[in-house]
């Protein structure tokens, strides 16, 4: 039926028809309808609101990413049809009975997540019976596949690529700060992209932006790349494997991170920016995404497996994932941290120790170090200063201060210091608990807002002796971490009461 | 964070920060946040949406739904934090584990279903999850009493009160505008309320329509039944079992029915309006939902033991589903061909047959009818007019006509006969294809749209001879169900070429 288009300023891809004219076209709110500009000969499908008022019959309610294809002007007639019911919702209806996906179906189930011709909710459909039935490897190469030719790619003339990557879920893992830096010295170039934390205290590309710009083009990561050896780039604003953030942004209300749809999403990255060599960080600890030995080797071998499919040499490295790593949770502290080791500092240990091993693999798999003395060799890179210098290289081509010092990168300014409620050994860090913390401060947001561990898992205390402190740039964001500190108890002292009743129980 | 309300006149449940914002206070698109008006002492949860250039940093976009509850007036200035995250998120994560929820956990998604507290997407994972992971008999029980208890309800003082349902799929099943009248005839009570077609050329409602207005509060839906003793009205106005709508719209782009779902669907109606007893008819056959007896005896089974857990007496009757019931179908014509019925018609058969088995088992159940005499009595409550007088009643108390003939309901201006390519025996009639042909004529929007068929599958028919005749009342409906006509040829007659290559296959 012919309508008249009435443009509305927001940002999806919908148009708001009557309730009478939706009837009459024949569809429900959350159906398709197909708008004809017969002027430019353009036909666009875009999500059915409905409305017994906002609209009066006659009109259309044209928001703005639906007319950027249309170029409607306000008051313009256009032809308003029932549109075909997108194919792939009967491949996700397919994966709901647990059937397998064939390559063409999960490539036009890709498209139309990159395109939106998907809804949110038929996304979730997606996601949600790929996690109940989960994918074969077939399926997850498919699903790499169409992730990475949905988007841009990186070329590189000269080889090895080599990337790296951890599956999370562990507080204070900065590595990559240290590890890019050690392999890129070595003479081998790594284009790391990297997330933002979502449910995290910080991501990689978190921490990076606090020592310079982090959103660039592919093009840019390729050319920084060639020109320094390496960068540290937030993925989300090159166009590499697009398909990975929506998908990730729909299991964000769940809190799951499907083993097939994980797969995938790490490889996919990895393959788009041409790497040959990836080294991965699995950590497993009881409140790790990883809870045992046999879980993480088993997901190592699937990493192995998809790796060979696509000719890329993966390895797998299972880590200590029962606590932080290093002593800095946040954005500013963690980067204080890994700047104070790249300048020669020995402690904390645990990071240190950390990168080399993760960073010596790499060297390894590329012949830049023989079988067994990686790690030697990416210490000797990190003593010699060699991967400080390449660090502020890469701080520099990305647009920042190069001459950054370590003690120019300050906490917040409003602190917190918790003390050991008894003398005895730390028997718990939990690794949720001090994420939550540290997003309660105000990480990533607010840069300053952080913790800073004073003792690590497995040392002893006296009873008032400091165990962390929380960091917090604005007053009243410290004030409900400190609340939420107390409900939490992230860090427990054997021989500490863990409640007192019935008063409300407090850290002295 | 404080900002200042900008009213926005959609009607979601949302708010719309700018980027900048939500991050700042630790959002991304599609989380909750928490507006509080402190004028009023109000506090909502609405959903974010993200834009960098509609709202400026330090305003906040306030949807119409979202301002209902708050009363904001443009310009105001709210504080607005980071929500809480339902917990109903983590009872649907535990479904999408595998593990059946408990009571509590489903009343709290269901709660959440009928507030908006969840969003589509959250809704579809926990239906996605649901139809993988099929709910057991006590996960029915509580998912049917937390619909019923999370809406309206009918309460009778005079028993019993009689309810009928039919699964659907199948085409022309207009047997409720037979079943009601002649059990409210025999002297008892029956509430009827039906759907509008979803994927269908015509639900009870969209028929009932035709003849009375059909949008009616409980208490209307009450009086009307103690008055004249039934009433044929729309599910969707009053607000019984309001999560049900909510949960069967984002089904549909799938075209799921899962058996659990269905069951609660069904029986938190005929529960809501106080039946007691309950008489299901399960279509059988190779294109209706059900397809093998064995499959619908089990159904029967579950709604007999869901009856049986909410002290409903119910009874199952399996039916023929593998053509339609009478010969017509879309809104008027079905409409007519029932009216002829009460009127004292003895053709369609089959319709007549299965509306009398039906209401005859009612008859049966209340004690109306002895064991296997109640489907004569139906008929003889049918024959002596009675049925007839009844519905003009029901006609009346909702607003109609009674006085209506059924010659004064005319099929659409526009019409299209397809006549038998070939001599032989009608051997398929595509439900499906059936149902696809009227809505594309029009169906059930405008309501001379359908289908009248002049052979039944098994007849036999000379070539030239009418096989059934479209009806539309807008001439371009007409070719468009024409041409899709020659692409699905719904009735196929024996010995009739199915496809001429290379050119156009055609009607003769």
């Amino acid at each position: 039926m012919r309508l008249i288009a009435k443009l509305i300023d927001i940002g999806t891809r919908e148009v708001m028809l009557n309730i009478e004219d939706s009837r009459n076209i024949g569809v429900l709110a959350g159906d398709r309808v197909q708008i004809l500009n017969e002027a430019r000969g353009v036909s666009v499908a875009a999500f059915v609101d409905t409305t017994t008022t906002i609209i009066p019959k006659g009109s259309i309610g044209v928001y703005r990413i639906t007319n950027e294809r249309m170029g409607l002007a306000d008051g313009e007639s256009v032809e308003v049809r029932i549109a075909e019911r997108p194919v792939s919702l009967r491949h996700i209806r397919k994966k709901m009975d647990g059937e397998p996906l064939t390559k063409d179906e999960t490539y036009e189930i890709i498209r139309g997540v990159v395109n939106e011709d998907l809804s949110p909710a038929e996304l979730t459909a997606y996601i949600t019976a790929c996690y109940i039935n989960d994918m074969n490897m077939d399926e997850i190469e498919h699903l790499t596949r169409a992730m990475v030719d949905t988007g841009e790619r990186l070329t590189f003339h000269t080889h090895p690529i080599v990337d790296k990557h951890s599956i999370g879920g562990v507080p204070g893992n900065k590595i990559s700060l240290l590890v890019v830096p050690i392999i890129a010295a070595s003479g081998l170039k790594i284009p790391k992209t990297s997330s933002r934390a979502i449910t995290g205290a910080g991501g990689t590309a978190d921490l990076m932006e606090v020592l310079a710009p982090v959103e660039f083009s592919a093009t840019d990561v390729q050319q920084m790349t060639l020109k320094v050896g390496g960068a540290i780039v937030w993925g989300g604003a090159t166009n590499i494997a697009p398909a990975d953030d929506k998908i990730i942004l729909q299991e964000y209300p769940f809190r799951i991170d499907a083993r097939g749809q994980m797969l995938a999403s790490v490889m996919a990255k990895k393959f788009a920016v041409g790497a040959d060599l990836v080294v991965i960080d699995i950590p497993v600890g009881a409140r790790a995404k990883v809870t045992t030995v046999q879980e993480g080797r088993k997901l190592a071998r699937d990493f192995i497996e998809i790796g060979d499919r696509l000719h890329i040499q993966v390895e797998c490295a299972l880590t200590y994932g029962d606590s932080p790593v290093g002593r800095a949770i946040g954005p500013n502290l963690e980067v204080r941290e890994a700047l104070r080791i790249l300048d020669g500092s020995e402690s904390p240990g645990s990071l240190m120790q950390k990168s080399v091993a993760i960073a010596g693999m790499a060297l390894e798999m590329s012949g830049k170090a023989a079988r067994g003395v990686g790690a030697q060799v990416a210490q000797d890179i990190l003593k010699r200063g060699d991967a400080g210098k390449k660090f502020r290289q890469i701080i520099e081509i990305q647009g920042g201060d190069p001459d950054i010092r370590a003690d120019d990168i300050l906490p917040g300014s409003h602190e917190f210091v918790v003390n050991a409620p008894a003398t005895g050994y730390v028997i718990e860090m939990n690794n949720q608990s001090l994420i939550s913390l540290a997003r309660t401060a105000g990480a990533p947001h607010d840069r300053g807002a952080g913790i800073l561990l004073h003792a690590k898992k497995g040392s002893r205390v006296e009873k008032g002796q400091p165990i962390f402190t929380i960091y917090a740039d604005r007053s009243w964001r410290l004030q409900r971490a400190i609340e939420e500190g107390r409900k939490l108890m992230p860090v427990l002292v054997e021989g500490m009461l863990l409640d007192r009743v019935p008063h409300e129980s407090r850290w002295e």
